[in-house]
């Protein structure tokens, strides 16, 4: 089969930052399918791992990138029992195997789940990883009850992640939603997804109080964390929660928390399929609830660029995009 | 009235570390009550407040200090409902607020509970604080099932807070404990305590898989945040919550924390009065489960040494004590 990715970590207008490459295309057995790929979408991921995975060594076998993956079953393991050939199905992927950057893809069953039908393959294709690192950061690991009259501050609005945990907060809890932005275009974008309040987080402790907040219930970060870190602690409620999805650049005083009795959690949505928890069919129930929100037109696509054909010109350009830090909403690949 | 406290902060040995003093008998007021203290107890924060909090400065009033009391109530204030003039209460006090190491206090109701009755005042005043700390860290911070039957490892399983925690795990959870302890005598407290398990904290690791343990599902940390950190990162298992008590001597790595998708939560037990948080009353209802505890012998006391007499004397040996490090179990000082 055609597979696109890389065997050293390049800058990515290198020449072989990306490559195509003939693989071996995968077989089905136990929980795991073969889905045949229609389509893929980036996220920081996919760059982080081209540029820190392979630093100064070259690989045996070139690594596939591509965690967002859409596409329909080819074949089904011997435990597979919820799904069968022919079933279009949408994931997310596990960052420890080969992606959806290929014509086929081997997947665990249980990080899967019935794709939506009332929107394109693309604008399908950009929802898994970021809707349920959004809603496991929410329901999981920040533990929200959605009949509470909480408010949540989402640092980062208008990223991937940002877009769906607004969407996500609006349609499904009480919660009040401050989201940030600092450009006009993506303050206009995170009011867009629902947002009731957009602050800016180039002055974020003044700025969410001159919205009117005093303090914040939960704070969940998709953007920077040790650059937010200070005004995090003291925007934090007592007893509040920080959820963050990004490393920091540096060891952080951790102690700023303490007087208030403040959980800080990271979400990180590889965990399950990584450590093969005994949960990890929650994620298939999670893209199942997604969908059923999509068919119901309660979630819109955070879709905002396409790149038409499986080519490493348009993988390169979409790594571009996505390095660039200008990317608002998301980019898909339609092979 | 008498009070003891200080006025800057001295080490121990110095003349006026601690001194004896006439201070105001307060009054009560809304929900507020006046307590006639019987005992009080020791813990780190009495001597952390008197070495940090009046560094280089002469407080205009000495500051009494004083966390755990015991005491019967001499009067209430007009929001009070649920006490009345001479009940037996036990707490654990404000740390913003004049403390128990005096003849008559002021607390706030919200923070008291009547005191156990099978057991004597010196016995049940050491038991509040760590009792709080304990549960609050086990049920209100890493939200705790009791019906699970997981794995908690108290680092620390000696102390005050150690020792309280593990009894509480074992008689109203199916959780399993593994208490750490690293001298015989501590050793065998712990046992004494119930922990099904005790390992080394001076080699942790090891001495957990030793003990039959891959991974942990819930980390307390009464010990030391830093030191413990690397290792608490390598035994806690995936989506597992990390409680700590103990600040950090240095900036912390937390993405150590992130593959994992594990949280960390402070547990600071005065938060809630600090803040008047709208729960404040959960403190209350605590401390009656504890006395309901007590008083079925399911919790027994961690008292293990009495000082006789309210004197400035008696406070600086117990603070010495305290700050040795040595002490097993906890100090009272009856009146």
């Amino acid at each position: 089969m055609r597979a696109i990715g890389f065997n050293t970590s390049y800058e990515i207008d290198e020449e072989n930052s990306l490559i195509e490459f003939k693989a071996e295309k995968p077989i089905s057995s136990e929980f795991d399918i073969v889905v045949k790929v229609i389509a893929a979408s980036m996220n920081p991921v996919d760059t982080k791992v081209r540029v820190n995975s392979a630093k100064d060594i070259i690989l045996d076998d070139p690594k596939i990138l591509g965690y967002d993956g859409i596409g329909v079953i080819e074949s089904i393991g011997s435990k597979v029992t919820n799904f069968k050939q022919g079933d279009k199905v949408f994931y997310a992927g596990d960052v420890t195997k080969n992606g959806s950057n290929a014509q086929f893809q081997l997947i665990d069953s249980r990080i899967v789940a019935l794709a939506p039908t009332s929107i394109s393959d693309e604008e399908a294709v950009v929802l898994p990883l970021t809707s349920l690192t959004a809603w496991e950061a929410m329901f999981d690991r920040m533990n929200i009850d959605p009949s509470e009259n909480k408010t949540i501050l989402i640092i980062g609005g208008a990223g991937g992640v940002g877009s769906i945990a607004t969407q996500i907060a609006k349609q499904t809890t009480n919660l009040t939603v401050i989201a940030t932005a600092s450009r006009e275009e993506t303050t206009k974008w995170c009011k867009d997804m629902g947002a009731d309040h957009v602050v800016n987080h180039r002055d974020l402790v003044n700025s969410v109080n001159e919205a009117g907040f005093e303090s914040i219930d939960y704070i969940f970060n998709v953007a920077n964390t040790f650059i937010h870190w200070d005004s995090m602690a003291e925007l934090i409620a007592p007893q509040g929660k920080i959820c963050s999805i990004v490393d920091t650049e540096e060891p952080i005083d951790i102690n700023k928390l303490k007087a208030k009795s403040v959980t800080f959690i990271w979400e990180f949505m590889f965990t399950r399929a990584m450590f093969n928890t005994k949960d990890i069919q929650k994620q298939s129930d999670i893209l199942a609830e997604i969908t059923s929100l999509v068919d119901q037109s309660k979630i819109k696509s955070t879709l905002s660029k396409t790149f038409n054909g499986f080519s490493v010109e348009n993988f390169k350009a979409a790594h571009k995009l996505s390095e660039s830090g200008k990317a608002v909403g998301k980019t898909a690949i339609i092979f």
